[in-house]
Protein backbone atom coordinates (compact mmCIF):
# COMPACT_ATOMS: atom_id res chain seq x y z
CA UNK A 1 0.00 0.00 0.00
CA UNK A 2 1.60 3.30 -1.02
CA UNK A 3 0.94 6.37 0.37
CA UNK A 4 -2.06 7.38 -1.95
CA UNK A 5 -3.71 4.20 -1.81
CA UNK A 6 -3.26 4.63 2.32
CA UNK A 7 -4.60 8.26 1.96
CA UNK A 8 -7.63 6.90 -0.58
CA UNK A 9 -8.68 4.01 2.41
CA UNK A 10 -7.98 6.69 5.34
CA UNK A 11 -10.69 8.99 3.03
CA UNK A 12 -13.17 5.91 1.96
CA UNK A 13 -13.53 5.02 5.79
CA UNK A 14 -13.89 8.95 6.74
CA UNK A 15 -16.56 9.40 4.20
CA UNK A 16 -18.57 6.04 5.33
CA UNK A 17 -18.51 8.16 9.43
CA UNK A 18 -19.66 11.50 8.18
CA UNK A 19 -22.29 9.81 5.76
CA UNK A 20 -23.35 7.32 8.76
CA UNK A 21 -23.20 10.23 11.60
CA UNK A 22 -25.36 12.39 9.50
CA UNK A 23 -27.87 9.76 9.03
CA UNK A 24 -27.64 9.36 12.03
CA UNK A 25 -28.53 12.89 13.12
CA UNK A 26 -30.95 13.24 10.58
CA UNK A 27 -34.09 11.85 12.48
CA UNK A 28 -37.45 12.74 12.06
CA UNK A 29 -38.06 14.85 14.98
CA UNK A 30 -33.96 15.96 15.06
CA UNK A 31 -35.09 19.20 13.54
CA UNK A 32 -35.71 22.52 14.81
CA UNK A 33 -34.31 20.94 18.28
CA UNK A 34 -31.34 22.60 19.90
CA UNK A 35 -30.26 20.26 21.66
CA UNK A 36 -29.86 18.22 18.14
CA UNK A 37 -28.38 21.58 16.19
CA UNK A 38 -25.89 21.28 19.60
CA UNK A 39 -25.08 17.69 18.60
CA UNK A 40 -24.52 17.99 14.61
CA UNK A 41 -22.39 21.04 15.43
CA UNK A 42 -19.84 19.03 17.69
CA UNK A 43 -20.37 15.59 16.07
CA UNK A 44 -20.06 16.56 12.28
CA UNK A 45 -17.57 17.87 9.90
CA UNK A 46 -14.64 17.97 12.10
CA UNK A 47 -12.13 15.52 13.74
CA UNK A 48 -9.83 13.28 12.63
CA UNK A 49 -12.43 10.23 13.46
CA UNK A 50 -9.33 8.25 14.74
CA UNK A 51 -11.70 5.82 16.94
CA UNK A 52 -14.40 5.14 14.57
CA UNK A 53 -11.44 4.46 11.35
CA UNK A 54 -9.87 2.09 14.07
CA UNK A 55 -12.95 0.24 14.54
CA UNK A 56 -13.61 0.20 10.67
CA UNK A 57 -10.02 -1.03 9.79
CA UNK A 58 -9.82 -3.71 12.27
CA UNK A 59 -13.54 -5.09 11.12
CA UNK A 60 -12.02 -4.98 7.24
CA UNK A 61 -8.32 -6.52 8.15
CA UNK A 62 -10.55 -9.78 9.71
CA UNK A 63 -12.64 -9.51 6.31
CA UNK A 64 -15.95 -8.09 7.97
CA UNK A 65 -18.02 -5.79 6.25
CA UNK A 66 -18.51 -1.94 6.91
CA UNK A 67 -22.00 -2.62 7.35
CA UNK A 68 -21.03 -4.85 10.12
CA UNK A 69 -18.97 -2.11 11.94
CA UNK A 70 -20.25 1.31 11.36
CA UNK A 71 -22.79 1.35 13.78
CA UNK A 72 -19.90 0.29 16.60
CA UNK A 73 -17.54 2.84 14.59
CA UNK A 74 -20.43 5.83 14.57
CA UNK A 75 -21.26 4.98 18.61
CA UNK A 76 -17.10 5.20 19.43
CA UNK A 77 -16.94 8.62 17.41
CA UNK A 78 -20.62 9.66 19.40
CA UNK A 79 -18.84 9.13 23.23
CA UNK A 80 -15.84 10.52 22.04
CA UNK A 81 -17.51 13.43 20.91
CA UNK A 82 -19.49 13.77 24.13
CA UNK A 83 -16.36 13.51 26.57
CA UNK A 84 -14.83 16.68 24.19
CA UNK A 85 -18.31 18.51 24.77
CA UNK A 86 -18.25 18.08 28.46
CA UNK A 87 -14.65 18.28 28.94
CA UNK A 88 -14.98 21.81 27.33
CA UNK A 89 -17.66 23.07 29.94
CA UNK A 90 -15.88 25.90 32.10
CA UNK A 91 -16.21 23.53 34.79
CA UNK A 92 -14.24 21.13 33.48
CA UNK A 93 -11.00 22.45 31.05
CA UNK A 94 -13.04 25.38 30.12
CA UNK A 95 -11.83 25.69 26.90
CA UNK A 96 -13.00 28.28 24.37
CA UNK A 97 -12.26 25.99 21.15
CA UNK A 98 -12.34 22.78 19.78
CA UNK A 99 -11.80 21.33 15.97
CA UNK A 100 -11.27 25.45 15.22
CA UNK A 101 -14.52 26.54 16.04
CA UNK A 102 -16.02 27.68 18.88
CA UNK A 103 -16.74 24.98 21.43
CA UNK A 104 -19.91 23.44 21.70
CA UNK A 105 -20.69 25.83 25.11
CA UNK A 106 -19.58 29.01 23.39
CA UNK A 107 -21.89 28.42 20.69
CA UNK A 108 -24.87 26.85 22.24
CA UNK A 109 -24.48 27.59 26.23
CA UNK A 110 -23.80 25.55 29.22
CA UNK A 111 -26.72 24.33 29.73
CA UNK A 112 -27.52 23.20 26.02
CA UNK A 113 -23.84 21.40 26.09
CA UNK A 114 -24.31 19.69 28.80
CA UNK A 115 -27.51 18.19 27.20
CA UNK A 116 -25.47 17.65 23.93
CA UNK A 117 -23.15 15.45 25.70
CA UNK A 118 -25.92 13.54 27.68
CA UNK A 119 -27.45 12.76 23.89
CA UNK A 120 -24.67 11.54 22.07
CA UNK A 121 -24.30 9.43 24.84
CA UNK A 122 -27.22 8.10 24.73
CA UNK A 123 -27.22 7.60 20.66
CA UNK A 124 -24.14 5.81 20.84
CA UNK A 125 -26.01 2.97 22.84
CA UNK A 126 -28.93 4.07 20.78
CA UNK A 127 -26.97 3.34 17.32
CA UNK A 128 -25.29 -0.15 18.96
CA UNK A 129 -28.41 -1.52 19.23
CA UNK A 130 -29.68 -0.77 16.04
CA UNK A 131 -26.39 -3.30 15.15
CA UNK A 132 -28.39 -6.04 15.84
CA UNK A 133 -30.46 -5.62 13.16
CA UNK A 134 -27.53 -5.84 10.75
CA UNK A 135 -25.88 -9.30 12.57
CA UNK A 136 -26.93 -12.29 12.48
CA UNK A 137 -26.13 -13.19 16.32
CA UNK A 138 -27.54 -10.48 19.05
CA UNK A 139 -24.58 -11.63 20.97
CA UNK A 140 -22.10 -9.27 19.01
CA UNK A 141 -24.53 -6.56 19.46
CA UNK A 142 -24.63 -6.91 23.38
CA UNK A 143 -20.96 -7.34 23.49
CA UNK A 144 -20.07 -4.84 21.55
CA UNK A 145 -22.60 -2.79 24.38
CA UNK A 146 -20.66 -4.62 26.70
CA UNK A 147 -17.59 -3.17 25.68
CA UNK A 148 -18.52 0.42 25.03
CA UNK A 149 -20.38 0.54 28.54
CA UNK A 150 -17.20 -0.54 30.94
CA UNK A 151 -14.96 1.22 29.05
CA UNK A 152 -16.29 4.72 29.04
CA UNK A 153 -17.72 4.31 32.46
CA UNK A 154 -16.03 5.13 35.82
CA UNK A 155 -13.52 2.23 35.40
CA UNK A 156 -12.34 3.53 32.01
CA UNK A 157 -12.42 7.15 30.61
CA UNK A 158 -14.17 8.78 33.27
CA UNK A 159 -12.27 7.56 35.89
CA UNK A 160 -9.16 8.81 33.73
CA UNK A 161 -11.34 12.39 33.16
CA UNK A 162 -11.57 12.13 37.29
CA UNK A 163 -7.95 11.77 37.82
CA UNK A 164 -7.02 14.11 35.51
CA UNK A 165 -9.30 16.99 37.69
CA UNK A 166 -7.68 16.11 40.71
CA UNK A 167 -4.39 16.08 38.51
CA UNK A 168 -4.61 19.97 38.54
CA UNK A 169 -1.85 21.54 40.88
CA UNK A 170 -0.15 18.60 42.51
CA UNK A 171 2.59 16.35 42.57
CA UNK A 172 1.61 12.68 40.80
CA UNK A 173 4.00 10.01 40.29
CA UNK A 174 4.96 8.56 36.79
CA UNK A 175 3.04 5.22 36.77
CA UNK A 176 -0.21 7.22 38.24
CA UNK A 177 -0.07 9.32 34.90
CA UNK A 178 0.06 6.13 32.69
CA UNK A 179 -2.70 4.48 34.40
CA UNK A 180 -4.65 8.04 34.11
CA UNK A 181 -3.89 8.33 30.86
CA UNK A 182 -4.69 4.77 30.13
CA UNK A 183 -8.07 5.02 31.01
CA UNK A 184 -9.00 8.88 30.05
CA UNK A 185 -7.54 8.28 26.64
CA UNK A 186 -6.52 4.74 25.89
CA UNK A 187 -9.92 3.30 27.13
CA UNK A 188 -12.13 4.29 24.08
CA UNK A 189 -9.14 4.18 21.76
CA UNK A 190 -8.88 0.37 23.41
CA UNK A 191 -12.02 -0.22 23.19
CA UNK A 192 -12.65 1.09 19.29
CA UNK A 193 -9.83 -1.43 17.82
CA UNK A 194 -11.78 -4.48 20.21
CA UNK A 195 -15.34 -3.44 18.38
CA UNK A 196 -14.19 -4.11 15.25
CA UNK A 197 -13.17 -7.24 16.14
CA UNK A 198 -16.43 -7.95 17.54
CA UNK A 199 -17.98 -6.42 14.71
CA UNK A 200 -16.33 -8.73 12.07
CA UNK A 201 -16.45 -11.80 14.74
CA UNK A 202 -13.08 -12.42 15.67
CA UNK A 203 -11.39 -14.71 18.15
CA UNK A 204 -10.49 -14.25 21.66
CA UNK A 205 -6.73 -14.19 20.27
CA UNK A 206 -7.60 -11.42 17.66
CA UNK A 207 -9.53 -9.54 20.59
CA UNK A 208 -6.76 -9.69 22.85
CA UNK A 209 -4.40 -8.58 19.82
CA UNK A 210 -6.62 -5.06 19.39
CA UNK A 211 -6.34 -4.11 23.40
CA UNK A 212 -2.54 -4.41 22.99
CA UNK A 213 -2.28 -2.50 20.32
CA UNK A 214 -4.90 -0.26 21.29
CA UNK A 215 -2.97 0.28 25.00
CA UNK A 216 0.25 0.68 23.31
CA UNK A 217 -1.31 3.32 20.64
CA UNK A 218 -3.84 5.19 23.37
CA UNK A 219 -0.62 6.00 25.63
CA UNK A 220 1.44 6.88 21.88
CA UNK A 221 -1.51 8.94 21.05
CA UNK A 222 -1.42 11.02 24.26
CA UNK A 223 1.76 11.65 24.68
CA UNK A 224 1.55 13.02 21.03
CA UNK A 225 -1.30 15.32 22.45
CA UNK A 226 1.03 16.39 25.45
CA UNK A 227 4.12 17.44 23.30
CA UNK A 228 1.63 19.10 20.35
CA UNK A 229 -0.06 21.13 22.99
CA UNK A 230 3.51 22.86 23.72
CA UNK A 231 4.96 22.81 19.97
CA UNK A 232 1.75 23.57 17.89
CA UNK A 233 -0.12 26.59 17.84
CA UNK A 234 -3.71 27.73 18.19
CA UNK A 235 -4.41 27.59 14.42
CA UNK A 236 -2.78 24.35 13.37
CA UNK A 237 -4.21 22.74 16.65
CA UNK A 238 -7.88 24.14 16.32
CA UNK A 239 -7.83 24.73 19.99
CA UNK A 240 -5.39 26.31 22.99
CA UNK A 241 -2.38 25.28 23.32
CA UNK A 242 0.10 25.02 26.52
CA UNK A 243 -3.17 24.37 28.37
CA UNK A 244 -1.36 21.79 30.89
CA UNK A 245 1.31 23.87 31.72
CA UNK A 246 -1.33 26.77 32.68
CA UNK A 247 -3.30 24.62 34.94
CA UNK A 248 -0.30 23.04 36.44
CA UNK A 249 -0.81 19.87 35.43
CA UNK A 250 1.78 17.26 35.07
CA UNK A 251 2.02 15.45 31.40
CA UNK A 252 4.28 13.51 29.81
CA UNK A 253 6.04 16.55 28.32
CA UNK A 254 6.20 18.30 31.93
CA UNK A 255 7.76 15.00 33.11
CA UNK A 256 10.46 13.42 30.61
CA UNK A 257 10.55 16.71 28.34
CA UNK A 258 9.49 17.31 24.35
CA UNK A 259 12.48 15.33 23.14
CA UNK A 260 12.27 12.12 25.64
CA UNK A 261 8.33 12.61 25.00
CA UNK A 262 8.80 11.56 21.41
CA UNK A 263 11.82 8.78 21.39
CA UNK A 264 8.71 7.22 24.00
CA UNK A 265 5.77 7.74 21.44
CA UNK A 266 8.23 6.60 18.83
CA UNK A 267 8.83 3.21 21.39
CA UNK A 268 5.21 2.84 21.79
CA UNK A 269 4.30 3.20 18.40
CA UNK A 270 6.61 0.79 17.53
CA UNK A 271 5.30 -1.64 19.86
CA UNK A 272 1.15 -0.88 18.94
CA UNK A 273 2.90 -1.92 14.99
CA UNK A 274 4.91 -4.97 16.53
CA UNK A 275 1.56 -6.39 17.53
CA UNK A 276 -0.01 -5.62 14.13
CA UNK A 277 2.28 -8.28 12.40
CA UNK A 278 0.04 -10.87 14.33
CA UNK A 279 -3.09 -9.93 11.76
CA UNK A 280 -2.92 -10.72 7.82
CA UNK A 281 -4.62 -7.38 6.54
CA UNK A 282 -2.77 -4.90 8.36
CA UNK A 283 -0.73 -2.63 6.11
CA UNK A 284 -3.44 0.23 6.29
CA UNK A 285 -3.46 0.05 10.37
CA UNK A 286 0.28 0.03 9.84
CA UNK A 287 0.83 2.40 8.12
CA UNK A 288 -2.47 4.70 10.03
CA UNK A 289 -0.22 3.99 13.36
CA UNK A 290 2.81 5.74 12.33
CA UNK A 291 0.69 8.54 10.63
CA UNK A 292 -0.73 9.34 14.06
CA UNK A 293 2.60 9.94 15.42
CA UNK A 294 3.61 12.55 12.68
CA UNK A 295 0.25 14.41 12.87
CA UNK A 296 0.58 18.03 13.38
CA UNK A 297 -3.05 18.32 15.27
CA UNK B 1 -54.71 -5.65 49.43
CA UNK B 2 -54.84 -4.03 52.50
CA UNK B 3 -53.07 -0.26 53.30
CA UNK B 4 -50.54 -2.53 55.35
CA UNK B 5 -49.98 -5.48 52.67
CA UNK B 6 -49.29 -2.95 50.17
CA UNK B 7 -46.67 -1.03 52.19
CA UNK B 8 -45.26 -4.21 53.24
CA UNK B 9 -44.77 -4.66 49.47
CA UNK B 10 -43.81 -1.25 48.84
CA UNK B 11 -40.79 -1.75 51.25
CA UNK B 12 -39.68 -5.00 49.59
CA UNK B 13 -39.46 -4.04 46.09
CA UNK B 14 -38.14 -0.57 47.56
CA UNK B 15 -35.27 -2.81 49.52
CA UNK B 16 -34.61 -4.75 46.66
CA UNK B 17 -33.75 -1.84 44.65
CA UNK B 18 -31.28 -0.16 47.49
CA UNK B 19 -29.56 -3.37 47.67
CA UNK B 20 -28.92 -4.02 43.99
CA UNK B 21 -27.72 -0.26 43.32
CA UNK B 22 -25.24 -0.59 46.61
CA UNK B 23 -24.11 -3.75 44.94
CA UNK B 24 -23.70 -2.55 41.04
CA UNK B 25 -21.67 0.54 42.85
CA UNK B 26 -19.60 -1.65 45.54
CA UNK B 27 -17.67 -3.19 42.55
CA UNK B 28 -13.16 -3.18 43.08
CA UNK B 29 -12.26 -0.03 41.63
CA UNK B 30 -15.33 1.77 43.20
CA UNK B 31 -13.37 2.85 46.32
CA UNK B 32 -11.25 5.79 46.63
CA UNK B 33 -12.38 7.00 43.44
CA UNK B 34 -14.24 10.55 43.75
CA UNK B 35 -16.69 10.11 41.17
CA UNK B 36 -17.70 7.16 42.35
CA UNK B 37 -18.09 8.46 45.92
CA UNK B 38 -20.35 11.16 44.30
CA UNK B 39 -22.41 8.50 42.39
CA UNK B 40 -23.08 6.63 45.98
CA UNK B 41 -24.34 10.01 47.39
CA UNK B 42 -26.15 10.84 44.77
CA UNK B 43 -27.80 6.99 44.22
CA UNK B 44 -28.23 5.43 47.50
CA UNK B 45 -30.40 5.82 50.49
CA UNK B 46 -32.55 8.37 49.15
CA UNK B 47 -35.53 9.03 46.34
CA UNK B 48 -38.36 7.73 46.49
CA UNK B 49 -37.64 4.87 43.94
CA UNK B 50 -40.75 5.65 41.61
CA UNK B 51 -39.25 3.93 38.36
CA UNK B 52 -37.67 1.19 39.58
CA UNK B 53 -40.30 0.40 41.49
CA UNK B 54 -42.83 0.54 38.51
CA UNK B 55 -40.39 -2.26 36.71
CA UNK B 56 -40.72 -4.14 39.72
CA UNK B 57 -44.42 -4.32 40.14
CA UNK B 58 -44.96 -4.22 36.33
CA UNK B 59 -42.82 -7.33 35.66
CA UNK B 60 -44.28 -9.06 39.06
CA UNK B 61 -47.94 -8.37 37.89
CA UNK B 62 -46.89 -10.32 34.67
CA UNK B 63 -46.20 -13.28 37.77
CA UNK B 64 -42.22 -12.21 36.02
CA UNK B 65 -39.63 -12.72 39.21
CA UNK B 66 -37.62 -10.11 40.66
CA UNK B 67 -34.23 -11.28 39.53
CA UNK B 68 -35.83 -10.80 35.36
CA UNK B 69 -36.81 -6.96 36.17
CA UNK B 70 -34.11 -5.94 38.63
CA UNK B 71 -31.16 -5.09 36.30
CA UNK B 72 -33.65 -2.79 34.27
CA UNK B 73 -34.93 -1.06 37.16
CA UNK B 74 -31.72 -0.18 38.99
CA UNK B 75 -31.05 1.09 35.14
CA UNK B 76 -34.14 3.15 35.46
CA UNK B 77 -33.34 4.34 38.82
CA UNK B 78 -29.50 5.25 37.49
CA UNK B 79 -30.80 7.21 34.45
CA UNK B 80 -33.50 9.22 36.82
CA UNK B 81 -30.93 9.94 38.97
CA UNK B 82 -28.06 10.89 36.20
CA UNK B 83 -30.58 13.38 35.35
CA UNK B 84 -31.50 15.23 38.70
CA UNK B 85 -27.36 15.59 38.88
CA UNK B 86 -27.53 17.17 35.64
CA UNK B 87 -30.21 18.97 36.14
CA UNK B 88 -29.32 20.99 39.61
CA UNK B 89 -26.19 21.92 38.16
CA UNK B 90 -25.71 25.69 38.37
CA UNK B 91 -26.36 26.27 34.63
CA UNK B 92 -29.06 24.02 34.48
CA UNK B 93 -31.77 24.81 37.68
CA UNK B 94 -29.17 25.58 39.89
CA UNK B 95 -30.63 23.52 43.18
CA UNK B 96 -28.71 23.59 45.90
CA UNK B 97 -30.60 20.38 47.79
CA UNK B 98 -32.43 17.89 46.51
CA UNK B 99 -33.81 14.51 48.68
CA UNK B 100 -32.75 16.66 51.71
CA UNK B 101 -29.22 17.16 50.99
CA UNK B 102 -26.59 18.96 49.62
CA UNK B 103 -27.06 18.48 45.87
CA UNK B 104 -24.17 16.58 43.93
CA UNK B 105 -22.52 19.67 42.92
CA UNK B 106 -22.87 21.64 46.04
CA UNK B 107 -21.00 18.64 48.27
CA UNK B 108 -18.33 17.47 45.40
CA UNK B 109 -18.06 20.44 43.19
CA UNK B 110 -19.38 21.06 39.56
CA UNK B 111 -16.61 18.96 37.25
CA UNK B 112 -17.11 15.99 40.16
CA UNK B 113 -21.46 16.20 39.24
CA UNK B 114 -21.24 16.49 35.48
CA UNK B 115 -18.78 13.39 35.43
CA UNK B 116 -20.67 11.50 37.91
CA UNK B 117 -23.70 12.41 35.62
CA UNK B 118 -22.00 10.70 32.99
CA UNK B 119 -21.12 7.81 35.20
CA UNK B 120 -24.32 6.61 36.05
CA UNK B 121 -25.88 7.19 32.24
CA UNK B 122 -22.85 4.65 31.25
CA UNK B 123 -23.62 2.41 33.93
CA UNK B 124 -27.16 2.54 33.48
CA UNK B 125 -26.42 0.55 30.32
CA UNK B 126 -23.46 -1.58 31.58
CA UNK B 127 -26.24 -3.07 34.16
CA UNK B 128 -28.90 -3.52 31.42
CA UNK B 129 -25.84 -5.46 29.56
CA UNK B 130 -25.99 -7.75 32.59
CA UNK B 131 -29.73 -8.70 32.33
CA UNK B 132 -29.15 -11.08 29.75
CA UNK B 133 -26.93 -13.22 32.14
CA UNK B 134 -30.35 -13.83 34.07
CA UNK B 135 -32.59 -14.05 30.65
CA UNK B 136 -32.57 -16.94 28.35
CA UNK B 137 -33.62 -15.08 25.59
CA UNK B 138 -30.87 -11.76 24.76
CA UNK B 139 -32.97 -10.06 22.19
CA UNK B 140 -34.95 -9.03 25.68
CA UNK B 141 -31.69 -7.82 26.99
CA UNK B 142 -31.65 -5.68 23.82
CA UNK B 143 -34.84 -4.91 23.86
CA UNK B 144 -34.56 -3.11 27.11
CA UNK B 145 -31.47 -1.28 25.87
CA UNK B 146 -33.62 0.05 22.77
CA UNK B 147 -36.25 1.14 25.15
CA UNK B 148 -33.93 3.09 27.33
CA UNK B 149 -32.02 4.77 25.13
CA UNK B 150 -35.04 5.95 22.72
CA UNK B 151 -36.67 6.79 25.63
CA UNK B 152 -33.73 8.97 27.94
CA UNK B 153 -32.53 10.40 24.44
CA UNK B 154 -33.46 13.71 22.59
CA UNK B 155 -36.16 12.93 21.60
CA UNK B 156 -37.11 11.47 25.11
CA UNK B 157 -35.98 12.40 28.23
CA UNK B 158 -33.34 14.96 27.15
CA UNK B 159 -35.76 16.34 24.33
CA UNK B 160 -38.07 17.57 27.18
CA UNK B 161 -35.40 18.38 29.52
CA UNK B 162 -34.12 21.38 26.21
CA UNK B 163 -37.54 22.51 26.16
CA UNK B 164 -37.88 23.30 29.68
CA UNK B 165 -34.66 25.57 29.00
CA UNK B 166 -36.53 27.11 26.38
CA UNK B 167 -39.32 27.36 28.38
CA UNK B 168 -38.14 29.87 30.70
CA UNK B 169 -39.47 33.52 30.18
CA UNK B 170 -41.68 32.54 27.35
CA UNK B 171 -45.19 31.97 26.89
CA UNK B 172 -45.64 28.47 25.84
CA UNK B 173 -48.87 26.96 24.51
CA UNK B 174 -50.80 24.45 27.24
CA UNK B 175 -50.20 22.00 24.14
CA UNK B 176 -46.06 22.28 24.23
CA UNK B 177 -46.29 21.71 27.68
CA UNK B 178 -48.08 19.03 27.75
CA UNK B 179 -45.69 17.69 24.81
CA UNK B 180 -42.74 18.98 27.24
CA UNK B 181 -43.39 17.01 30.50
CA UNK B 182 -44.86 14.09 28.48
CA UNK B 183 -40.67 13.82 27.00
CA UNK B 184 -39.30 15.51 30.35
CA UNK B 185 -41.01 13.29 33.22
CA UNK B 186 -43.18 10.84 31.38
CA UNK B 187 -40.53 9.44 28.52
CA UNK B 188 -38.89 7.44 31.45
CA UNK B 189 -41.52 6.85 33.66
CA UNK B 190 -43.52 4.91 30.48
CA UNK B 191 -40.30 3.35 29.85
CA UNK B 192 -40.10 2.20 33.50
CA UNK B 193 -43.24 0.82 33.27
CA UNK B 194 -42.51 -1.34 29.81
CA UNK B 195 -39.20 -2.61 31.26
CA UNK B 196 -41.69 -4.38 33.47
CA UNK B 197 -43.22 -6.29 30.84
CA UNK B 198 -40.37 -6.96 28.49
CA UNK B 199 -38.35 -8.47 31.77
CA UNK B 200 -41.14 -10.56 32.44
CA UNK B 201 -41.71 -11.57 28.68
CA UNK B 202 -45.03 -9.81 28.00
CA UNK B 203 -46.92 -9.72 24.78
CA UNK B 204 -47.56 -6.93 22.71
CA UNK B 205 -50.55 -5.89 24.50
CA UNK B 206 -49.43 -5.55 27.83
CA UNK B 207 -46.52 -3.15 26.14
CA UNK B 208 -48.92 -1.09 24.56
CA UNK B 209 -51.20 -0.93 28.06
CA UNK B 210 -47.74 -0.15 30.23
CA UNK B 211 -47.09 2.79 27.67
CA UNK B 212 -50.76 4.31 28.17
CA UNK B 213 -50.56 3.71 31.62
CA UNK B 214 -47.15 5.69 31.96
CA UNK B 215 -48.46 8.34 29.76
CA UNK B 216 -51.18 9.06 32.25
CA UNK B 217 -48.89 8.57 35.40
CA UNK B 218 -46.11 10.77 34.37
CA UNK B 219 -48.30 13.39 33.48
CA UNK B 220 -50.47 13.08 36.56
CA UNK B 221 -46.78 12.49 38.28
CA UNK B 222 -45.44 16.14 36.91
CA UNK B 223 -48.87 17.99 37.96
CA UNK B 224 -48.60 16.54 41.24
CA UNK B 225 -44.79 17.73 41.30
CA UNK B 226 -46.19 20.90 40.03
CA UNK B 227 -48.64 22.05 42.82
CA UNK B 228 -45.64 20.57 45.94
CA UNK B 229 -43.76 22.99 44.40
CA UNK B 230 -46.55 25.94 45.41
CA UNK B 231 -48.17 24.35 48.54
CA UNK B 232 -45.48 22.63 50.14
CA UNK B 233 -42.37 23.60 52.06
CA UNK B 234 -38.27 22.94 51.84
CA UNK B 235 -38.12 20.83 54.86
CA UNK B 236 -41.39 18.61 53.38
CA UNK B 237 -39.50 18.13 49.94
CA UNK B 238 -36.20 17.87 49.96
CA UNK B 239 -35.49 20.72 48.38
CA UNK B 240 -36.56 24.47 47.22
CA UNK B 241 -40.21 25.48 46.74
CA UNK B 242 -41.64 28.18 44.42
CA UNK B 243 -38.83 27.27 41.67
CA UNK B 244 -40.67 27.42 38.74
CA UNK B 245 -42.32 31.05 39.55
CA UNK B 246 -38.61 32.63 40.11
CA UNK B 247 -37.59 31.27 36.86
CA UNK B 248 -40.53 32.55 35.53
CA UNK B 249 -41.47 28.91 34.31
CA UNK B 250 -44.80 28.12 33.04
CA UNK B 251 -46.01 24.98 34.26
CA UNK B 252 -49.48 23.24 34.88
CA UNK B 253 -50.37 25.58 38.35
CA UNK B 254 -49.65 28.75 36.76
CA UNK B 255 -51.52 27.66 33.33
CA UNK B 256 -54.58 26.26 35.84
CA UNK B 257 -54.17 27.09 39.13
CA UNK B 258 -53.51 24.83 42.50
CA UNK B 259 -57.50 23.56 42.39
CA UNK B 260 -57.73 22.70 38.21
CA UNK B 261 -54.37 21.25 38.56
CA UNK B 262 -55.16 19.05 41.28
CA UNK B 263 -58.43 17.80 39.48
CA UNK B 264 -56.63 17.41 36.36
CA UNK B 265 -54.09 14.69 38.46
CA UNK B 266 -57.15 13.26 40.28
CA UNK B 267 -58.44 13.04 36.29
CA UNK B 268 -55.22 11.32 35.37
CA UNK B 269 -54.62 9.09 37.86
CA UNK B 270 -58.20 7.87 37.27
CA UNK B 271 -57.22 7.10 33.63
CA UNK B 272 -54.34 5.54 34.66
CA UNK B 273 -55.64 3.00 37.21
CA UNK B 274 -58.41 2.03 34.39
CA UNK B 275 -55.82 1.46 32.18
CA UNK B 276 -54.52 -1.41 34.84
CA UNK B 277 -57.91 -2.59 34.57
CA UNK B 278 -56.92 -5.33 31.82
CA UNK B 279 -54.23 -6.44 33.63
CA UNK B 280 -54.76 -9.73 36.34
CA UNK B 281 -52.58 -8.91 38.93
CA UNK B 282 -53.13 -5.00 39.52
CA UNK B 283 -53.57 -4.76 42.97
CA UNK B 284 -50.58 -3.45 44.44
CA UNK B 285 -50.08 -0.82 41.01
CA UNK B 286 -53.74 0.25 41.41
CA UNK B 287 -52.83 1.46 45.55
CA UNK B 288 -49.71 2.85 43.77
CA UNK B 289 -51.01 4.60 41.43
CA UNK B 290 -53.23 6.53 44.23
CA UNK B 291 -50.17 6.76 46.54
CA UNK B 292 -48.36 9.01 43.74
CA UNK B 293 -51.36 11.03 43.77
CA UNK B 294 -51.08 11.49 47.32
CA UNK B 295 -47.77 12.07 48.22
CA UNK B 296 -46.27 14.97 50.17
CA UNK B 297 -42.22 14.95 48.23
Amino acid sequence: MNNTEFEIKLNEYRNILETSLTKRTDQPGYKNNRVCDAIKYSLLGGGKRVRGVLTLAFCDALSGTYEQAVDFACAAEMVHCYSLIHDDLPCMDNDDYRRGKLSCHKKFGEATAVLAGDGLLTLAFETMVHSCKVFDDMELALEGIGIMSSSAGVLGMIGGQIADIQNENRNMSFNELLVMQDKKTGALIKASCCLGIVAAGGDVEKFALAGEYGTALGLAFQITDDILDVTSDKETLGKAVNKDKARGKFNFVSEMGVEEAKKTAEGLTGEAIKTLGRLENSEFLIMFTKSLLERQN
